[in-house]
């Protein structure tokens, strides 16, 4: 082959069909609230994706082809009845991001250059935003599985003067504290770090699903007696079940008695602080030694994208620095511009996805991405009260934040765990909402979760008469 | 506000800034060999990034100024005399795939829609070019150092029968092998799992820097006579300094013998099992319990996008999953299809990264992927047959795949290291050529390496009379 280079060889039909690709992808955004929520792909579809590992290329019309063709067969989210576990609802806009990045096609794993400066801007917001001071540590991540995993490295590594980096944690008995509302991800982090997620203790809620802090202080007291080494503490802004939020102030003052490393799980929550009516609940957040949320979520940034703030910055530049000869420092040239994003976090290869943040807080501005926020709590309140006057439903949890646990339960019904089940899996095969299903101490629930800037009220008010007529169907037969 | 959704007011002002925008990256990607290789971000620009968190929005017109505006200033890894670290050199046709990725925002965490489908068919293909079975496991991630984490819990939570995973390693003396050239990546993999980076043996090279295997069995056999729990062998095809590949049939004979788990390491090198000259000495990667690679170096699949493979799908399964009720399998409706790529990992926001390497794929095929690749390599025994032609040049390593390291010794010269370091910054600030340095047995190296598929010999013709002149020109002042 004489030319083997991989750029096009007609690069007026790649401009073609990249022009051609972005209208039906514009297309496809402009009418996100039309049709079906949820489509599983057709088996034809499924079985003509299926071929092997392909020896020659194709052209860049018939790849706009297949690209388009995937388009319709998304999870859902992007549609104002998407309810389902904590999605965000995308942004049209960040289409334009997504082409500039891939101009770029920039490798933020350290060096001097554009990007490297993007994504500090960015800390820098994410640090005004959450009232961390603008020292701190952080690193723009996938999500907040990954922003905890590094938050709770630091905490390990710091807790063992860092020689846990090379002797391993061997017999270091330390325990942390989470909810029983906590998400999964954090008894993963411990899981990850060699801890065990046994060495995460699940600390009883009270009846609005917050964390007990009176039984947090005996299990750290009982723990410590017994020889344990308490390190850390994790608050849950904004619980995956039911949207609590824990007593994060109170949360704060026991991490600093007891000298634990408070982290903030604020995946979602975290970024109702945009909100008016929210912010003062999430209160003791600007306190946490660290803090993981997403973009993906309540803000709508195209996934993935999350963060982590650490606010012992040199904890968390030791919990991860490293240099090897091949990746050298310098005070000039291209490997300039210390530290570098690596000597934060697990990842020497990473993506621009920081680009796509920073468009995204641009466009919107945080008073308007707030107001949406806003208008989604306002949502749940309003979705719950309408379970709460009418018949045949019951509210499992108060909805004190943007996620309404409940159910069909009628007089005389029989099985209602199955029963709701097979209405949820009903309401996603119609194509006419997606909630999920959780289960609120030991029940079944539907849970519809409102991050969506495309839903309105109607939505909700055809939810809950779908429910109650596909639960009386399925109730007579 | 009346309407806080994030769509667009005006959706043709969107989209004619996205259309304008599309074209100056199409634009910017044409021009990919013009120019210099690198320009740092003047001070003037970042000053301007540096503003406060803003509250209002900005117009798209705005908006496609300021990403445009960031264009020039990337790394340098599109431009044919990059010759830095292991960048790939990206691919326009990639546009493409995250414009329709923009457009799906797709959450690969799990579910059942079509941006799953895609992901499994890609890591079909995987298993087809590496010669791993079908029913493998695998995940694609950020990058081989995501991939060697993944890879290694696997590893260490089978050698500990998955009780690590709630009970922690604690006492477990679990050690590792790589060689004294392995990437950094293997023992950070430690440090994260908590077994310590003291834990992976750094096993001595050969004059061809790949792995002594008598050195690596007289360790093993040391360290289990010491009582500690030799488990897992890393090898690496393709290492960083010099591109060597260790013997992989040998390591994979030593890992059946003494029951190791066998990583391999294949960030860059693995993928060069498309070169027909290079496919053999790759022989043994197919034997490998685990492999981690990436697509965004020598396939110049855009950032991020790398790949683990897992032989044994169980205990990659059972490395990772966990499904809480609010994450419950279905049978049918949106949370069927299992298990869930949340089961293979520890991100469950996992954003459709899959669609750039299918459609990378499908768009070139192998046959031209491996034709650059293949040429990379010419290249790089071309650079190294002038480095040995040219006095005052010398080559300081084997250029035996695609990285060549080598300095400028004219006679009599003084400090080699400090001359070649600054010959190397004056390369990158003169925008002429851009490799990095590295030390080979101490010695400050000039490194280039060709994962670049823009790149032809007058390229590298240019470096060497430029190091030439550059380095004449400062042994003269």
């Amino acid at each position: 082959m004489d030319d083997p280079t991989l750029d096009p060889a007609d690069w007026d039909g790649l401009r073609t069909s990249a022009h051609d690709l972005l209208d039906r992808a514009l297309d496809r955004l402009q009418s996100a609230r039309d049709g079906r929520v949820w489509t599983p792909m057709p088996e034809a579809m499924k079985s003509g994706l299926k071929a092997g590992l392909p020896g020659k290329g194709i052209a860049h019309d018939a790849l706009a082809d297949r690209l388009s063709d995937l388009m319709p067969y998304g999870v859902g989210n992007t549609h104002p009845r998407f309810f389902g576990w904590v999605h965000g609802a995308g942004n049209p806009g960040g289409v334009m991001a997504e082409i500039a990045a891939a101009a770029m096609n920039a490798n933020l794993g350290g060096r001097d250059h554009g990007a490297i400066h993007v994504e500090r801007q960015v800390l820098d917001w994410c640090c005004a935003m959450m009232g961390f001071p603008a020292d701190s540590g952080g690193l723009i991540v996938s999500g907040t599985s990954m922003a905890t995993i590094i938050a709770l490295k630091a905490a390990r590594d710091r807790r063992l003067d860092f020689t846990s980096r090379s002797k391993g944690v061997g017999g270091a008995r330390l325990t942390g504290y989470a909810s029983t509302q906590a998400h999964s991800c954090v008894a993963r982090a411990f899981d990850m770090l060699g801890l065990g997620s046994d060495a995460l203790r699940p600390v009883p809620c009270l009846g609005d699903f917050t964390m007990d802090l009176c039984a947090l202080r005996q299990m750290i007291r009982e723990d410590a007696e017994a020889g344990l080494t308490p390190f850390a503490v994790i608050g849950t802004a904004g619980s995956v079940n039911v949207g609590a939020i824990d007593d994060l102030a109170g949360l704060a003052d026991i991490a600093a008695t007891k000298d634990l490393w408070f982290h903030v799980d604020g995946a979602f929550g975290a970024t109702a602080i945009l909100s008016d009516p929210v912010r003062s609940r999430l209160r003791g957040m600007e306190r946490a030694d660290s803090l993981a949320f997403d973009f993906h979520k309540w803000l709508h940034v195209n996934y993935d994208a999350g963060c982590v703030l650490i606010r012992d910055r040199d904890a968390h530049l030791r919990a991860f620095s490293e240099r090897p000869d091949y990746l050298a420092a310098s005070t000039r040239g291209l490997a300039a511009g210390n530290p570098w994003p690596v000597e934060f976090g697990p990842e020497l290869s990473r993506g621009f996805r920081a680009l796509k943040i920073w468009a995204h807080l641009l466009e919107h501005g945080t008073e308007k991405l707030g107001a949406a926020i806003t208008r989604n709590v306002e949502q749940a309140r309003y979705l719950a009260s309408r379970i709460g006057e009418t018949p045949g439903l019951e509210l499992l949890a108060p909805a004190t934040l943007n996620i309404v646990c409940f159910r069909y339960a009628p007089v005389g019904a029989g099985d209602l765990d199955a029963l709701n089940d097979a209405i949820v899996i009903e309401l996603q095969e119609s194509g006419v909402a997606a909630p999920s299903t959780t289960r609120i101490e030991g029940r079944l629930a539907i849970r519809v979760n409102l991050t969506n800037h495309r839903t309105t009220r109607p939505d909700l008010d055809l939810l809950l008469s779908e429910i109650l007529r596909i639960g009386g169907w399925l109730s007579s037969n």
